[in-house]
């Protein structure tokens, strides 16, 4: 019997937990996560982790799959208290299950704990079997660079461009405040490292992917790992599977496509972080191009629309770079 | 006309909370309340001030009755998720909307803003008329101290003991920590000085009245005011209106009667406190006694079973040291 596989998974949110769902049903495997946290936000003084809750609460079975954000069953009386007493209504929905969660967290923070810690304990508490990490300890925020200042300011956090605005507030660039000074959180290189294959999830290659991969030493992690290194397209045609990643492309100035995500990745045999590059089905015709960067390709249906079709698109990405793999 | 009679309550939470319902309904009086905040506590990085929030959600009108603390229309969310999260079981209820109060307070805390800046905007947000003040901005805590170690601590905050153990672990005294670093809010020394009468509320005498004037200059107020002073007895027979105040007096070998809260506060011409002081109805055979110690007394129904029954109770107050008053 061949010792469990590896797999390392770098994911943002919603995308990342649905992915995680599927991948999870492989048999044998042991997976790590490495979860972006570059858009958490303080609010009425707890820290809000919006990807580390979607992805442990989906994988713990207690997310609301409708909404597709926060907790089934959900209760807002926390919030119409809050908008009560500050007199401002609130532009980030916070339920009172999910506002426990944030509670829970700040105050462990604020009692000395490490933010990978925290994680650590609220898996435990939901008997979630994958190695859930925050990519960073540190607090880090994607600032949005705007065009015009808005309210007087020439920056604004990401969360609030992105919810409060629906990201149509027009922006020129994302700056990660604290980036320079962040620190992987313990565990992240090691499991970048000692795994057998990397995945990039289909989340925002900017600022959910691209975040994790701008703490220094992460990139250099996935450059010089041993294991293969494979993403999966976020980009169906030209429009993302969720979110908005083709707003924050356009930002840079990319274009939106399976072929334009594969090329700010890059292939390793070309500086870059890619071995192989799982496109959809529906974007057959690009096929070449992707090849033509040095990259392992397929095109398989990516819409994760249920736990099995996501399973079945975890084991297409794997098989394109593992083909020895028993999965 | 006469200008506003102004009338200065220090008070406890819930019975303070009930005696200004029927307070209030006195016509042309301005009310000034010190509230205790020596029981507040934090819990899981929020500032809870009990007697305050009695006191304000009791005026709000949006307090539960039935329940005698809290929030009407409560759930309960927050606590069952915290519990699953620190898998212990909460000794302190604490509701969703109640659990709102103290995250806006407890931000505006950390942010920068006093206490009784807080209160004040809680007020304006329910519409209070009353200038509700906290007794002291400082952080003060009273500690039980125990006549037996329990679980290796020689000493205790008094919600848990209060609350947690209701009062039946043995005791020997209380102390306010931080008490004397304390200072008076902004307001109180005034609200004291500059009024026409100062009413004890029926609250309970050591733990709450108590620990306001143990606050450094607040007892000097009271002695020096040129206001009348006038306390309601929170004991009728041998029994507390509410609470436990019973309990309190036993810990300092005090027995449980009028005449003994009577004496605690002591008359003004006799270094003490007060100029008159109202007791139950059926303790009228005890109406020697207090005049003996040589303050102004009447016995009147004291139950506060309605807000009528209140405010007939709160004019025989006032009407035992202000004859003269337009009331």
């Amino acid at each position: 019997m061949n010792p469990p596989m590896r797999i390392t998974v770098l994911a943002g949110g919603v995308g990342g937990a649905r992915f995680l769902k599927g991948l999870r049903k492989i048999q044998d495997v042991e997976i790590s996560v490495v979860v972006n946290n570059a858009d958490d936000i303080s609010m009425y003084g707890v820290r809000i982790c919006p990807d580390l809750d979607s992805i442990i609460y989906n994988l713990a079975g207690v997310s609301d799959l409708v909404r597709g954000w926060g907790r089934a069953d959900e209760t807002w009386q926390i919030q119409a208290e809050l908008a009560r007493y500050t007199a401002t209504e609130t532009w980030f929905n916070l339920g009172d299950k999910d506002f426990a969660t944030h509670i829970h967290r700040s105050f462990a923070l604020n009692q000395g704990s490490m933010l990978h810690e925290v994680v650590a304990q609220q898996c435990a508490t939901w008997g979630i079997a994958q190695n859930i990490l925050p990519a960073t300890n540190d607090q880090i925020e994607t600032q949005v660079i705007l065009k015009e200042p808005f309210e007087g300011r020439s920056s604004i956090h990401f969360q609030e461009w992105w919810v409060r605005h629906r990201a149509k507030l027009a922006a020129t660039a994302f700056e990660i405040s604290g980036i320079e000074e962040a620190r992987p959180a313990p565990g992240v290189i090691e499991a970048i490292t000692d795994c057998d294959i990397v995945i990039f999830a289909p989340s925002n290659p900017i600022v959910s992917i691209g975040s994790i991969l701008q703490i220094p030493g992460v990139r250099e992690a996935v450059v010089h790992t041993d294991a293969t290194v494979v993403g999966i397209s976020p980009i169906i045609g030209s429009s993302p599977l969720l979110g908005m990643a083709d707003v924050c492309m356009s930002v840079l100035g990319l274009s939106t496509s399976s072929v334009s995500v594969a090329k700010v990745y890059g292939s390793r045999g070309n500086n870059g972080l890619l071995d192989g590059w799982l496109i959809a089905d529906s974007d057959s015709n690009r096929l070449a191009e992707v090849a033509d960067l040095g990259l392992l390709t397929a095109a398989v249906p990516l819409l994760m629309s249920d736990d099995n079709a996501t399973l079945a698109m975890a084991e297409a990405a794997i098989g394109l770079v593992m083909k020895e793999a028993a999965i």
